[in-house]
């Protein structure tokens, strides 16, 4: 396969699946609709783990680990959920393999070996879980129970793609129990904060907060909390999300406590999760014709430091002078590479980083030797500049910093001029149909007209924005009454 | 349920499990032979996880993730592999629920959305993972690859046991490729010894390392390389094993390299992984009566300190004076709870930490404000002192190091009073009849005297030591000629 991408002008959607694959991301597999994520992809999801991890343990969170399985008769219990996700369930119905006794040396699946009763391949966990808090909740002293898991778990999707919808996903999932309707809501509340403050600050990619509109909250929530990405194609993408689920789930699993008054109350439930999706977002927040452009705080690699040697003996110089500016870096808790492969030229080399996305390259030659010097680029503007040794660590700390904010302000900027509010349904369909991102709309609040408006133009409500001005108007496509205008987009 | 534990002279199973539950370890679940891991749980099982993991690491490994599901076709590849794991195989036949005609409000497997071929949950991953690396490896410039994943598989097991044998357990699988059968067998014993040196290091758990009997090695491998362990009962536990599985995947999945000289050849594999289970291991080497004992570096709480007061007052000054101590402790990056609950009495408290295993205990009245003293306890020996107040952090890190040394060396120490060199059958008998552990004893080799054995005794052997002595001796069962003693044990 050709090193070279498709152009995102020529067309995004096949850019996204080369990139994917060429900058050694992920791969499709054998099994339909799954993927394998390569070292270098799985790099930045560890990256991703480890601080999402650390802010779920700030704001108090403990991991656990759930069954992988659900009994179909658990699945069922809460009845919403389970119709939200009937239709993409993978079930395992027998526990045996046995020689197929037509076939040499094949086997088949044992009739004898058959489940009593079926096991769903976790969509999600809410059912597994409430199960099992219905014997660790009793009393008040019992609560807040504040969980998450970070677990693989399957939808049966028919149209997938490389980390934005695969038929298994890996993911985090918080499941909360309260006394208080009050203290759930502020929970739910508080994991889209946290979700939104990793998606602007570690990411670099900008989002709208907000609430989903009734038809498209999670099923067997009560409100869904959710941030907002715009990609470069001028298409949504739902980054994260939080559910308040009310007491919906401890009606369905009978769980209830006894109140600091001694009475009997149901709970009441968050759940909440962000995906590999995220990686998906990262890649289409950020890169370019060249390949993938990684914010510094989630760079598997930060630095890459190329050699440019005729010989044995260039190397071993450029090498030495080298090795104390690799430790000084690294002693600033920066991940370097030392790319000294002699399989490989300079310029494949730097297309290979760029590539991948690597946030800072040094050159180094024999030159610069002589005149105690380094060419430094960065990947994000792809500028150059030859720099004196000993500015390095203060030069590279302050590039990765600048890398950050200023992948950050160009997603940022990009979403606001993707942001259009509309007065009209004529207005509302030309920008969606040519300009594409978030337009902002009065809405009258009636599924009906959400149903309506996506078969015209696609677009479906994103969010009820947290931050929207209370104010008179009327609905874009029904012209009756509205309070606020709403978040619309195309989305992935 | 009772705070008090079966003791272990009484019933060792019984005491097992109930220690398993009452330490909020792991519990049942209401999938058949699936365990809940609990947060103190699985916060022992991320310690060991972020440890390996840095080993995995040091030594060179990447981490992937391949997916969950193997296709039927590729899991009867390897036939061996396919033939060992055939019975304990959870299958999905079917990726859809719909509603049961038959009754309201509930589901059925949707008889329409049968898959054409059945996916295995993965007991394993051999044969995805070689599919896969089919198309990653075409020269040998692509090896060796090195390659983990921290994964959950699913094994039917029929009698199932919290953290000793589950049906669906968590664990890490490494597989690796090379170009020459030195290069792979060298790999699966470096794994090897990073995994006893993780067993003997962080676990406190000595062990011994060999290789598997033929009739014992991992269904696939050429050679199986392991760490066994010794419990209190006498019982064997295999802690984890490293396979070199020789060219039978690179055979079965048709993987090939192109060497140096350009020549065409299979590639050599190996893979190796530990569990859950080690949290087992963990529990029944160190633990007693009153509970869990952990070694300090695996402990989710290294210290607890425990204030002893009468009314709010009291504890606003001890208070005080212990912040400042604790900040001092965290600083030296020792894991520290400070139980102010006003819910349970002193007492119960020392219990519960008793029952959690916490390495250290510091209990803090108001005489101790008075004296600048504090009582410090430690979980391994139960010994107590009174220590001044300034001695603090240099206590607590001196006390943190001779208890994990103490439990490696009680458990050594145990390990060799019940390793046992017999002569003849007899003593064989005796030996695992009545005092157990391990025996050492000279066996002809072939597989008909293991299966003997095994009838008359429920030993096995648990592997031929690798520093084992190479001497002329006779087999204890049959007299044949044998060359050198290997290791024997009932086993988990």
């Amino acid at each position: 396969m050709s090193k070279k991408l498709t152009k995102r002008s020529e067309d995004y959607s096949k850019w996204y699946n080369e990139l994917v694959v060429k900058a050694d991301l992920a791969e499709s597999s054998a099994v339909r609709g799954c993927m394998v994520i390569k070292p270098y992809g799985f790099a930045i999801w560890e990256k991703m783990q480890a601080q999402l991890d650390k802010m779920f343990k700030e704001t108090g969170h403990e991991n656990a680990y759930f069954p992988l399985f659900v009994p179909k008769s658990l699945f069922e219990a809460e009845e919403k959920n389970a119709e939200g996700f009937a239709k993409e369930c993978a079930v395992v119905t027998h526990y045996r393999l046995q020689n197929d006794p037509d076939k040499e040396g094949k086997l088949r699946v044992d009739p004898e070996a058959k489940l009593e009763e079926e096991l769903v391949v976790r969509p999600t966990s809410e059912a597994i879980i409430w199960n099992t808090y219905k014997g660790w909740i009793q009393s008040y002293r019992d609560l807040p129970l504040l969980i998450n898991q970070w677990a693989n778990v399957v939808r049966w999707e028919m149209r997938t793609r490389l980390f934005l919808r695969t038929a298994e996903f890996l993911w985090q999932e918080g499941h909360t129990a309260h006394a208080t309707r009050e203290e759930a809501l502020k929970e739910a509340e508080l994991m889209q904060s946290v979700y939104a403050d990793f998606a602007e600050n570690y990411m670099a990619m900008p989002v709208i907060k907000g609430t989903k509109s009734e038809s498209e909250r999670f099923a067997g929530a009560d409100e869904t909390y959710t941030i907002e990405a715009l990609m470069q194609d001028g298409k949504a993408l739902q980054a994260g999300t939080s559910h308040f689920l009310g007491q919906n789930f401890a009606n369905a699993f009978d769980v209830k406590f006894t109140t600091r008054e001694g009475k009997q109350e149901y709970v009441w439930a968050t759940s909440w999760g962000v995906s590999t999706r995220l990686i998906g977002g990262l890649i289409m927040t950020h890169s370019d014709d060249f390949g993938l452009v990684l914010p510094p705080k989630l760079a598997p690699i930060q630095v890459v430091i190329v050699p440019i040697y005729k010989g044995e003996e260039q190397l071993e110089k450029i090498t030495d002078k080298i090795k104390p500016m690799i430790e000084s870096l690294k002693q600033e808790g920066i991940s370097i590479k030392f790319d000294d492969r002699d399989t490989l030229r300079p310029g494949a080399k730097f297309a290979e980083y760029e590539l991948k996305g690597v946030p800072i390259r040094i050159a180094i030659g024999n030159r610069d030797i002589e005149n105690n010097t380094l060419e430094i680029a960065r990947r994000d503007t792809l500028e150059k500049e030859t720099i004196s040794g000993e500015d390095v660590v203060f030069k590279v700390k302050t590039l990765l910093e600048q890398i950050q904010s200023n992948l950050l302000d160009k997603a940022k900027s990009y979403r606001d001029n993707y942001l259009t509010e509309v007065k009209d349904f004529e207005e509302f369909k030309e920008v969606i149909g040519n300009k594409g991102g978030f337009v902002l709309a009065h809405w009258d609040g009636t599924e009906e007209t959400e149903n309506k408006i996506k078969e015209i133009t696609k677009a479906t409500i994103r969010c009820i924005p947290n931050n929207g001005k209370i104010e008179e108007g009327i609905c874009v496509y029904s012209g009756k009454p509205s309070k606020r205008k709403v978040l619309f987009a195309k989305a992935y």
